[in-house]
């Protein structure tokens, strides 16, 4: 390694990631070095396409490259259950257990007061305006099995009973402790089958 | 996660790299989708513009955005010794130590006829070139201890010691700080086999 600023700038850059450090960041940049010119280009590039080409779905505020998302979208899912998440990945979560066909709502984290996050910081409004238009019977909230998700939890169940719906929640078949992002499908897959009303 | 092409792109090209799997991709793109769009554009241009600024020095065949590298050029490295290394991050290795002060050859490689990488393959003629051209002392190999590593520092010396230049190799032994009792046993062996005098 020299001192020229291309490869130190890059090191640099992909240590911006959560969990590369210096070591891992140098050993990725040394293993493009030696690929043909069009790896680090097409990597770049869908990194640099990222924000300009995905944006939220103003009905259900998942990321999405459409507005609104393939999801909202699609008549084959059932219209009159939402599943309420915290965030995009655990939809994808989700969708894996095979178990649920409604749509969803994500809400962009929990009710978080040490860490600032108030229910204005959160996709609320638009989930009780979507409830209120659209025949919607039952809301699956699928929050973490932490704190911060169980708060959310009961505020929103607060909030959305008094519209007339059913209001319940994954079962616990998630291991207390486990974010639902990295959770197995077969314990999201149970935990949707148990949901309980609250 | 919806069936939309940005994402999944950025995922595929991430996956790209070796040691990061579809859950760690996954994971990095939905944290930089939670960034400022100025971080993925930012780490993306990093990355596109690396094979566009860096090259190889013509002397050394380091990586560089110069040709010739900053260590080929400068004045103050001992000019009559060279280290020859199989990769770029081996001089990194080297100059991390602060025990080498002359230059660089960096050879691309070792010689393995099972993958397909002979003699001819490796940065080995510019070596001798710049033995014969310049006033070199003092040869000091630093390939790899292993079967191929071996291989390629017996054909250098071969090659070099008929250019009246004297050809050495790094010691192998016992890494500083290991305990006897953990060391592998081909340290081990290679420690009783060059004991030195006390």
């Amino acid at each position: 390694m020299q001192s020229n600023d291309p490869l130190k700038a890059c090191i640099a850059q992909l240590k911006r990631f959560p969990g590369i450090g210096e070591r891992s960041a140098t050993r990725l940049v040394y293993w493009l070095l030696r690929q043909p010119p069009e790896v680090p280009a097409e990597i770049g590039a869908a990194l640099s396409a990222l924000p300009k080409t995905m944006t939220r779905c103003s009905s259900c505020g998942d990321v999405s490259a459409l507005d609104p998302c393939a999801m909202c979208n699609d008549p084959r899912r059932e219209p009159g259950i939402l599943c309420v998440v915290e965030r995009p990945q655990d939809v994808a979560a989700i969708e894996a257990s095979g178990e649920f066909r409604g749509r969803y709502h994500v809400l962009g984290g929990a009710i978080a007061p040490l860490d600032g996050v108030g229910p204005d910081e959160l996709n609320i409004s638009s989930l009780l305006e979507r409830v209120g238009l659209h025949q919607i019977s039952e809301v699956l909230i699928a929050t973490d099995p932490d704190v911060e998700g169980d708060a959310t939890a009961l505020y929103l169940s607060k909030l959305l009973k008094p519209l007339d719906v059913k209001v319940t929640r994954l079962a616990h078949g998630i291991s207390v402790g486990t974010e639902i992002e990295y959770a197995d499908r077969s314990s999201v897959a149970r935990a949707i089958s148990n949901r309980r009303e609250l």
